[in-house]
């Protein structure tokens, strides 16, 4: 259904992104990622090891509107995929956080709206905006109460897509996605997620931190997001639409590092340690997504379990862990 | 309550600002106005005429950090009024918008957080961030589903302010104002609000113009909606909070061109068309609020009826026209 389409992925050699153009370049698509490459955020060029000359990458921010501008030009989808996601950079600096949520993601849009209005753009949200939950699952009617910059600014930006399929009809859908792991994530530090660094430890033989252990979370295996990006891409109900992504079974931080413990063979060991108290201001507690919606309206199913996605997920890093490990350029 | 206390009021040269102002004056408050009197928003120094001497006025931009830094210091309380109101305006040019209503938001709370962490500051929202009820009235529950640029950044603004309060003890809340009208009011144009070109039409004797006519909205007199913004200056319990505000009766647009034709003595003429299509896209039908939660926790309660305040506001700009309409410095 991609082949020989166009397709532009922000955020292209991140986590999310390098996996959807494995996947993209498997289905024949030309595709072309767009990267700031910052060493804090995901970006890797091993990301897309064995993908040479399979894609074109180019070097740039989202936030430099005159290169997205000429980018988006000639596209038949845009993942918009890139952004900044750590809690901690978006409150110690929220004007970079806003320029990169808020205020790229407009001009991407505008870019769209301008040079390329036959567009198809799928936006990659977050399940941080809906705050602390008042009832779960949480379903896409919750109302959303952000607790950090991060996810106040995500918020826009996610609404920005909507309004632009609305008003100006640019096609355009977000998902919120909930803890996404898999190869190709950022391990180096906790920066992506929490299980970046569980991973990193685990796999260099050290013991992990769990902070807490009781909270509940749901978990997506990436290739099921992937799966979902693409749906989402090629159904024109989802156009307007915001879903919620999820994934089976709900477990707590301390059900995971166990499973995570026996997908690595039972080797590892972790301490669990109070929650620091600047962080339990903005715990969250537990959260796990009702993913009804996308299911029923695009059919959308998760295909790997979370146990089968760890013993996946730590084969990837048991191998490659030099290149998420030492800076990469 | 405010006799002796220090009080910064950002848009204090408009609509809102301007009637706060004299309030306060009244109350023996040591009142500072920022303003940028941006000829094409609400600011007009015939606003504060009657209170030479009694207030500091001080002309700079929200978005001038280094001004809004220095001027937070020393105050017991923020209005924070200021902000880009027009539809229009926030389509046409998105990064002005963004720059009023998300940027200069953030460094006025950070500008707090590291100069003035005591403060107490009063942030005007709207109802606009709502977009199409789903139900009505609509409640603090209700979803937001903004339907412009400017209610997706109103909707981040006032979110920074929920989560300074949070995150960093900066005390703060929102009112989500509806329709305000009274005196002082922007009436040159339709670009605060339509009433503002219905009246001054009606003051020049000249008919104005319904679109539609059927939605049914509801408003609140100015002198109320200052009484909304002093209670939860001065009351705890609304630290983190945002409320609605609202008042009766709910009327039809047409049921208010009546009432302001019977407020003008009965003189006064409208025709009726249908709303332009690239209106009717965001046309949000009809819009009123439940506002029983600033009633209840808070014990607002508007005082001034539609048809009082409609004849007080006419009132005022048969006085004062010429300051209204023509360009003032």
């Amino acid at each position: 259904m991609f082949n020989g389409k166009h397709v532009l992925i922000t955020g292209g050699l991140g986590f999310l992104g390098s996996n959807l153009a494995h996947r993209l370049v498997a289905e024949g698509a030309h595709v072309l990622l767009v990267d700031s490459l910052i060493p804090e955020y995901g970006g890797n060029l091993f990301n897309i090891d064995g993908l040479d000359g399979a894609v074109r990458v180019n070097i740039s921010d989202v936030r430099d509107e005159h290169s997205m501008r000429y980018l988006v030009q000639g596209q038949d989808y845009l993942f918009n995929l890139a952004g900044q996601t750590s809690h901690m950079d978006s409150m110690q600096d929220p004007f970079a956080d806003l320029d990169i949520n808020c205020r790229a993601q407009l001009s991407i849009l505008e870019a769209c709206r301008k040079y390329n209005p036959s567009i198809k753009v799928v936006f990659a949200s977050t399940r941080q905006i809906y705050g602390k939950p008042d009832y779960l699952p949480v379903d896409e009617q919750h109302l959303l109460r952000p607790v950090d910059v991060n996810g106040i600014n995500k918020m826009a930006g996610e609404w920005y897509h909507i309004l632009y399929n609305n008003v100006y009809n640019i096609r355009a859908c977000a998902l919120r996605l909930t803890n996404t792991y898999g190869p190709r994530m950022r391990i180096r530090d906790a920066r992506q997620t929490f299980l970046g660094i569980w991973i990193r430890l685990l796999v260099e033989d050290r013991p992990f931190e769990i902070w807490g252990g009781d909270q509940l979370r749901d978990f997506t295996y990436v290739d099921d997001a992937v799966d979902a990006l693409l749906i989402a891409a090629l159904r024109d109900e989802a156009n307007g639409q915001v879903f919620n992504l999820g994934g089976d079974p709900i477990v707590s931080l301390r059900e995971l590092a166990d499973l995570l413990v026996a997908a690595n063979g039972g080797k590892g060991t972790y301490t669990i340690r109070t929650f620091p108290p600047d962080r339990k201001r903005i715990d969250i507690g537990d959260y796990y997504s009702d993913d009804g919606r996308i299911r029923q309206m695009l059919g959308w199913q998760p295909q790997v379990g979370l146990h089968e996605g760890l013993e996946r997920t730590l084969v990837f890093y048991h191998t490659h862990k030099a290149h998420y490990v030492e800076p990469t350029t």
